[in-house]
């Protein structure tokens, strides 16, 4: 059964004009993907996509490219485009430790929502907010470098906000109970069942 | 009665050899003094004490000094240390927007706990942790400068934690929820009393 499910999901992702199949072919040139010269704007880890539908939705003068290594959630975000087109926002499904192969000096804003936290001490450079991964951004990123990230995870906030700063961003904002400000905020699923928990959610926005 | 109290206090505080009396003069030589070369500490709103006297007694080879500016709360500190001596710890009563009258690159280490969070926007620049106030510090600090904050006021973290970034500092440490951490912690009156009750304490340690 899981193994069909899983078949099922690959064979819809790959008949969506949705999904960017062959990513590296627009390296550099996403811009012609897209048609038109608006910032691109990516989410590493999208999920089922909610976040990145309702973002496209909200702001269509900003092309947005969700990335998820994962058939299985992917799935979700495609049929939701599917039965409600958008013509700012595409997926790429892939491995986000390749992000520097896709990508090249084109990106105006990475977002990244209630990633993995891999708390271990040994998986640190697997964290998304790793030096390793700061400087992989650093190279896709088009001139201003600019990070907004969200999570629940208290550990993973607390090493990225450390990360961020090493690595020389300075601190935009930060709200250590988003649910309690008065701005605007797009929720990701993720974030509404844990929110509704009355678990604080914490945001981080940094640039260079 | 009040302004009994108040002058009873006063005379308390200036019949004790702990405090300070004319800080002005040991500027550039706090460490004549303390007659030892040892770090310097200071903990700006020093409050009754509690978290001095238990440093002081922790570290007998760090020399610490708290300021205050009232009397009310400073006698109370003079008392305990009166009552169990420390040749370590001093007390200097002023407003802490003169401290760059009184020391002159001699500082290792400034503790700021709990204080003022000052919420209005007009009022920013009398947080203790405004740029106003980390140029000030620049001055007292002897070469590597060190912060270390506690404080239960959300806004006040989150402010603080930009303008030190924004004024160079790198994160050494952070903590959003201290009391669920299993690191060693000296606490002061306030803290304990807001901790008891639920509250998370935040914790940030910077330097640079």
């Amino acid at each position: 059964m899981r193994l069909k499910h899983v078949k099922k999901a690959e064979e819809k992702i790959n008949h969506s004009t949705y999904l960017i199949k062959e990513p590296q072919q627009y390296k550099g040139n996403f811009k012609s993907l897209f048609q038109n010269n608006n910032e691109i704007h990516i989410e590493i880890g999208t999920g089922k996509g909610l976040f990145l539908l309702q973002m496209a939705k909200t702001y269509p003068n900003i092309n947005f490219i969700g990335i998820e290594k994962y058939d299985s959630v992917i799935v979700r975000a495609i049929e939701k485009i599917e039965e409600n087109p958008l013509d700012n926002l595409r997926f790429i499904r892939m491995d986000a430790t390749n992000i520097e192969e896709v990508f090249d000096h084109e990106i105006n804003t990475i977002y990244l929502n209630f990633s993995d936290p891999w708390p271990k001490d040994r998986h640190e450079k697997r964290r998304l907010t790793s030096s390793v991964f700061l400087k992989k951004y650093d190279t896709i990123f088009k001139d201003k470098k600019h990070i907004i990230m969200k999570t629940d995870n208290r550990h993973l906030f607390e090493y990225s906000t450390i990360s961020f700063v090493k690595n020389d961003y300075k601190i935009d904002d930060i709200s250590l109970d988003l649910h309690k400000e008065q701005t605007e905020n797009i929720q990701t699923e993720y974030e509404i069942k844990f929110s509704n928990l009355g678990y604080p959610i914490y945001k981080i926005e940094v640039s260079k």
